[in-house]
């Protein structure tokens, strides 16, 4: 491979670290980058800079941000009442796109995975009890992933939050996902689709 | 979205480009860097300027290289007596990779396809024929894909290079890829499989 310039092996092995991304893939995103004019492949660094650069955590929510503290917490229209807990930066954009909520977040920065060495120290549980033991607060939402490690950071911080206060302590609905078939579903899955059942 | 900063929106829409990529996926790029230190993603952000800032094409095969001519044809024990004739500097590598060629290559730059108006005139075929009047040519491979538009330019070529020279002309083997089944190969993969059979 010595046949092939340097700077092309080099992009390709830093490609090849993206998640998912396999050496096959990553050559075709040099390749690709090679077509392409100057102004493509610098809108592409520029961009890596800029992440480098100005992004940081909001000093509230943990979510990531430009400023001190990020647009949501800083919005005067989202409600400080409801606080939803998620375990990542990216959770919060899935929410946001969905456009139906309208309170505030807590990034966790992670979930309770002892297999993995993540206790609860690790994550930001401490700093949502401060923002709750500061008052306001009239809802928490957990809204972890539906797999082992996402239901036992919820029961965590569930009861450390009934210890402390009587606010209300709310959980994601689980059910059928929409498309889904419930010839195909699991058993877990429709069984919680069948317990959640709701009025209509 | 516009609670999500601009720079990791900015970020998403560049990585989308990609070939492949959708925005689930870029959004998991974008994520994934934010968790890695400050040096994997200025490694990236490098890469990607030395690639434009250093990648030109070789002056005598028009694959990409540093210099103004290539490692291969710069290299003393390549044979300048074989070129095998590629559209692009990826072929390049895939057959590099293997590591059983020993001649030079010609890169086309694409192929012919009037159904996107890439004609004759806008390969490097005038370059190839050059190449081949200089002299000291002994055998031309012809190395396209084995589909329409590759078969096409190879045809094209060949025609080309007979009306000029009676230098040898081949082309890369059909056949059954490894790990292939013949029960499940296509008729025409078959066919080429059975007349390009060889003595064993």
């Amino acid at each position: 491979m010595r046949s092939i310039p340097l700077p092309i092996q080099r992009l390709i092995r830093e490609f090849n670290k993206l998640p998912g991304i396999g050496s096959k893939t990553s050559e075709r995103f040099v390749f690709h980058l090679l077509r392409q004019p100057t102004a493509e492949i610098e809108a592409l660094a520029r961009s890596l800079h800029e992440l480098k650069d100005t992004i940081r955590l909001c000093s509230d929510c943990f979510t990531v941000s430009e400023n001190d503290f990020c647009g949501i917490c800083e919005n005067p229209e989202r409600s400080k009442q409801i606080i939803c807990v998620v375990a990542e930066p990216k959770d919060v954009m899935a929410f946001e796109k969905t456009g139906t909520y309208s309170g505030v977040y807590h990034v966790l920065g992670g979930v309770i995975d002892h297999a993995h060495g993540t206790g609860p120290d690790q994550l930001r549980i401490k700093e949502l009890l401060t923002r709750v033991a500061s008052g306001g607060v009239t809802e928490i939402i957990l809204a972890t992933n539906p797999d082992m490690e996402g239901e036992t950071t919820a029961a965590f911080i569930a009861k450390q939050l009934k210890d402390q206060s009587s606010i209300q302590i709310t959980k994601i609905a689980r059910g059928l996902p929409m498309g889904g078939n419930i010839e195909f579903a699991d058993e877990i899955t429709l069984g919680n689709a069948m317990s959640g059942r709701q009025n209509i």
